[in-house]
Order: structure tokens, then sequence, then C-alpha cells
């Protein structure tokens, strides 16, 4: 990320100043802007100027973050914190400010320590800088998707009558950080039988038992960047309705994924699994965003729905409809995808075009 | 949660709004009310009456909402969100809102929503109400701590010449999974030798070798409730320095420690450890808080430091005092414990005395 790259289109902006909270407040453009890849870095911050971007953290996390290679300043206490940005930000009289994830109380803090600044909200520029991905992102994102993909043949092997959906889980999450992850980027859902009708279950003590669907929504993060796939397949032998439904959103899946391309308007790829899905009996069972993008959070901006946005060339993305259908069972596919001049890159491997039997 | 505790001290406040942003500005006290284990929630919202605690949330999340037994407002869109919203706040004038996790923006949407109402702040007295555990909460953090505790001799007999420092926060991960977390409640911390010198150092492939620090920070967290634990072992057999290293660390953790009970200052609980450290050759060799409050979040308020708190019954906190000599290593020992009118109860299992040596 050049420094001169982030103030395109807002010229008034003399400096950018990244501010986190605790954390529930970490803003991850701090790590976009710094590349940092290790620590929590809780009230650390970042200003970023024309010429240069200069992170300021506590003692505690002075290694991690020299380990970068970018200018540091370190702060011994909240008052030299406060000291060291007031310094940095200098004259400068128009600061912006990521108010999309700023708290309202640490805006405060920053109105008091800067006393006669202007403040300029620039989250927008930073979602439109953080969704078109650099080679170096890229490269990240596909080897957190490679991860991701590569152990879910073995989460199929594991599969045995009895074995409970967390004990899965944790298998899934062992077998990412063995295979490189240095986390998983989310809490991995596995969902047996008819908690698949639930889009963010989280696994309980429910048994595998013969006929359930085996619903696996997960991604291992890499260097901080994130992937998110779900695979369905069934344990035993499907039932033609099963099939069926695999089918269906395989379809709606494969409809969305193919219209990406550079220029495509989201809102139409969304309608796609909808168009598709609702044709059929299962009617009103999709009823979530049909993907979102995908980077240093699991969830980046933006989110698939009705509003208009066009997709732009290296933009990453999941497409992952569903059908859902309580008390029964449900089916998801899920794949990330990085957007191509004229089609897409897929980064997780393929989905089975048929629902697999494990038996 | 009784709803009209929260309102203890803010009689003129008359409901309290929560509301999730994404899942970078997601509210842990939209959990502390609503009890709700699984999923994400993002975007979702609880007000608080002085007679009921209503959740409104999006479809998708509808099942996982219900099964907390709460009331619950299923909207299909944002707008639909934003007028149950509306129509449950009322004629209220005065409207708690939790700003120290509020973004500036979503403070906006609200605004927009709300143009009648008065905002009050209530993030001090969520921070009050979350940081006083109560029995169901005890009993989660006890689990969650007891789940830590029992892995970490598995996590010992792991160790041999040439492991990975990402290999062993995978087998401790899946070890925690394994033992009933839900995930762990941090990125574990695996630090070999000179790692050990950064308190907040990611996992990576440096291989262990004879002689070397092995520093592990890690939890688990059960039912959203979290356990933060520190243990360092010695790989091999420990020299003089090392143990006496060690020796100092100890003593400084379980002097802090003792002071532990109803009424004592955290100023002065902090003051111990740099006062035991800081008589010994290792002076300025700690940096950072001996401790912070722990549940829905590992960090959670308050944080030991200078300033002064007083520790009160029921309170949940960490003791983590290390001496960390850059190049070299470090040792950290940390423990969660629970405040008792006289004294404290170790929720982690008790630390060795000496450096335990692993050959």
């Amino acid at each position: 990320m050049a420094a001169k790259d982030i103030f395109k289109g807002i010229d008034q902006v003399d400096k950018i100043l990244i501010r986190n909270g605790g954390e529930n407040a970490i803003d991850k453009s701090f790590f976009y802007l710094s590349g940092v890849d290790g620590g929590l870095f809780e009230g650390s911050s970042i200003v970023v100027s024309r010429d240069r971007i200069k992170m300021f953290v506590y003692q505690l996390e002075e290694q991690t973050a020299r380990a970068s290679g970018k200018e540091v300043a370190v702060a011994r206490s909240q008052a030299e914190m406060s000291e060291l940005i007031t310094k940095e930000i200098g004259k400068s009289s128009n600061v912006g400010v990521n108010m999309s994830s700023l708290t309202v109380n640490m805006f405060e803090v920053i109105k008091k320590i800067l006393p006669n600044a202007k403040f300029v909200d620039v989250s927008k520029n930073i979602d439109n800088a953080r969704m078109i991905k650099d080679p170096s992102e890229i490269s990240k994102l596909r080897e957190a998707a490679r991860i991701s993909s590569e152990i879910y043949e073995k989460s199929l092997d594991y599969l045995k009558e009895g074995i409970k959906e967390t004990e899965l889980a944790a298998y899934m999450v062992y077998q990412m950080m063995s295979n490189g992850a240095s986390e998983p980027s989310f809490t991995t859902i596995v969902c047996f039988g008819e908690n698949a009708s639930e889009p963010h279950h989280s696994p309980n003590n429910r048994k595998l038992k013969k006929g359930d669907f085996v619903l696996t929504d997960y991604g291992a993060a890499f260097s901080r960047y994130c992937a998110d796939t779900t695979r369905t397949a069934l344990f035993g032998r499907a039932t033609e309705k099963q099939k069926e439904i695999y089918d269906i959103v395989y379809k709606a899946q494969q409809g969305s994924m193919h219209m990406i391309r550079d220029g495509v308007n989201g809102k139409d790829v969304n309608h796609k699994s909808y168009e598709i899905i609702d044709a059929t009996e299962y009617k009103g069972k999709l009823m979530h965003g049909v993907g979102h993008g995908i980077g240093l959070e699991v969830h980046d901006h933006p989110a698939f729905g009705n509003a208009d946005f066009i997709i732009r060339k290296n933009m990453a993305v999941t497409v992952e409809p569903g059908i859902y259908i309580p008390g029964y069972g449900g089916v998801r596919i899920e794949d990330d995808v990085l957007v191509k001049e004229d089609g897409f890159e897929l980064l997780t491997s393929a989905p089975p075009k048929e629902l697999i039997e494990v038996n």
C-alpha cells in the first residue's frame, strides 16, 4: 500500500489517523496500512501522510511492530501516545478518520488531543482501497483458500457415526493450523442433519447419524487474510429430495459465480441465485445475501444484496447461496473468487457437482 | 442479567439500545444482555427496557436467537430493522447507548432513525455490570479455565526437538476444542527461545531446540466466556539464569495475586509485581499492565495499571507479570482468578513453583 494512494479523491485531507480501541474496537485498516503480521495492537495508532506511514505502539508490541520494517514510535503511557500523535499530526487542519470503525468515545479522545483539527470521514476511501487487492494481498488470499480447500477431504475421511459437531470442528481447525493457517478466520460452523437449516449455527453435541447433511462453513487465516468456504456432504445414502436440494443450490451458486467479471453489478449476481431458487418449490428458503467481500475481515466490504455496486477487477468475494428448511436441514455451497477483467479466478477448489455421499 | 439492574444509577435513561455493526464492530454487550450462545449477529440490536429485553435480528439468525428463550423480532431488511427499533423505543426521550463500542457512523444511523431522542452514554454502567460476574457467568468462566488448564500437560508431552511454534499452537487449539472449547478465546501465542521476549509474539516456523524457553499464552472460549493463561517451561536443562528469571516472575505473580480480595486497589496489585521485578537486575524488563478483567472479552474492563480502581467481589481478573529480554527470551506466568470477600478463587490450575524442565 503506497501512502499516497489512499488519498485519491480526498485532496483536502492532510493526514489520516487510524486509532485502535480495545480488542472489540481494533480497526483492521491498521494492519492494511502497517502490514504488521502479529500482535494485538490495542490502543495503537497509525498516521498516514502523503510521504510516509508511521505506527504508534506501546512497548509490549515494539518488537512485533519493528519487524514490519515500517516507521515505529513507541509510547510508554497513554499520555505519551497522545503526545506522539499530536506531534505527528502537527499543524494539519484536515484529519481523516475511519468513522465506520472508530468508536464514539475514542473519537472524543482524538478530538481532545487535536482540538484544532477538522475531521473528515475517510471510511469510504479506506473501504474502496481495501476492496481492490494488490499482488501481495492476492497471494495471501490464495494461500488462505488453498489451506482451507486442501483439508476438506480429510474432514470427510473423519466422519463416522456418533461423532459430535464439535469434534469435527476441532479436527478441521487442527488440520488448517497444521497446514499453515495462523488460526481459523472465524468460528468454524459444523451442522449435522436438521442443524444445517441455521446459517450461523454453532457446533454442539449433536451426533452424526446416517442420512444427515454435513454442512461445514470454515476458513483459514493466513497472514491475517481470510478464506471462507462452505461444503455440504451427506453421511450415508442421500434421498432424492436431498440430492435435489443440493442440485438447486449448486446451480444457483454456479449461476451467480459465473456472472462475475469486471463491471457487473453485484445486485444482479445476488439476484441470480434468488431467481434460480425461487423458481423451485424452495422459494423463500434463501434469506441472506449471496456473498461478500473477503480480505482482512471475513465479511469485508461490500455485502451482496439488493443495493447496486459494481464489481471490479482484483476484488475478492465469496458466492454462497443456500436453501434452509427448519427442522429438516439445509445446503450451502460457498467459494472464494478473485475478480478478473473477463471472469474470475476460483481461489477455493471447485465444489462437487453432485452431493457427495460418505459411507 | 435482570433488565432493571443495568439501569442502576442512570434513572434518567428510559431504554438502552445496543446496536452491532459489522464483524469488526460487534458489541459483546449484545451477548451479555441476550445470553445468545451462537451466531454472529452483525447489524443486530437489542433494546433493554425496565420490564423486558428484546432482540432484533435478521432472518438468517432467527433460529439461533429464538433458542435463547428471549423475545425476538425478525427483520428482513435494514429498513425493517430500523422500523422495528423505532417502534420498540417508542416515545422514550432518553436513550442509553454504549459509546465505547458504537462506531461514529452507526451512531449517525441511530440518530437518524430516532430524531427526537436524547442519547446518554451508558458505557460505564455496562462496563460495571459486566465486571461483576453472576453465578451463570462464573460457571462458564470456571469451565473455560478448566478446559484450558487440563490440556497443559498434554502440550508439554508434545514437545520434541525440531517442532515448530505453529505446530504446538495447532495442537493446543485442537486439545482445547476436543476438551469442550467452542474455539480458542484468542490467537494462541507460542514462543520458543528468544521469541519469548515478545509479549504478543505470533507463532512462526522457529524450531524447538534444547535450552529453549517454551512460553504458551492461550485460552479456551466456553459459551463465549474466555480463559487466558500463560505458562513458561524449559525444553532441556535450564541454566541458573533461566531458573532465576522464572523464580523472580513466580514471586511477582504470586505476590500480586495474593493481594487480591474485595476492596483492594488494582493499582497496588499492579505495583507489587513491578516492585519485586524492579528490585532485581531485571529492572525495567516488565513493561505492561500486570492483569485485566476477563469475561466475554479476553481483555475485559478493567486493565491493571497506574490508575486507581477498587477490586470487588465476583470480578474475574488475570494476573500476568513477565520479564522480557530482547534477543534472549522471557518468562510470563498468568492465572485467572475470581475475587472473593477475603481472597480469591484460582480458576486456572496452580502454576509450577519452579521452572519445569522437559527432557
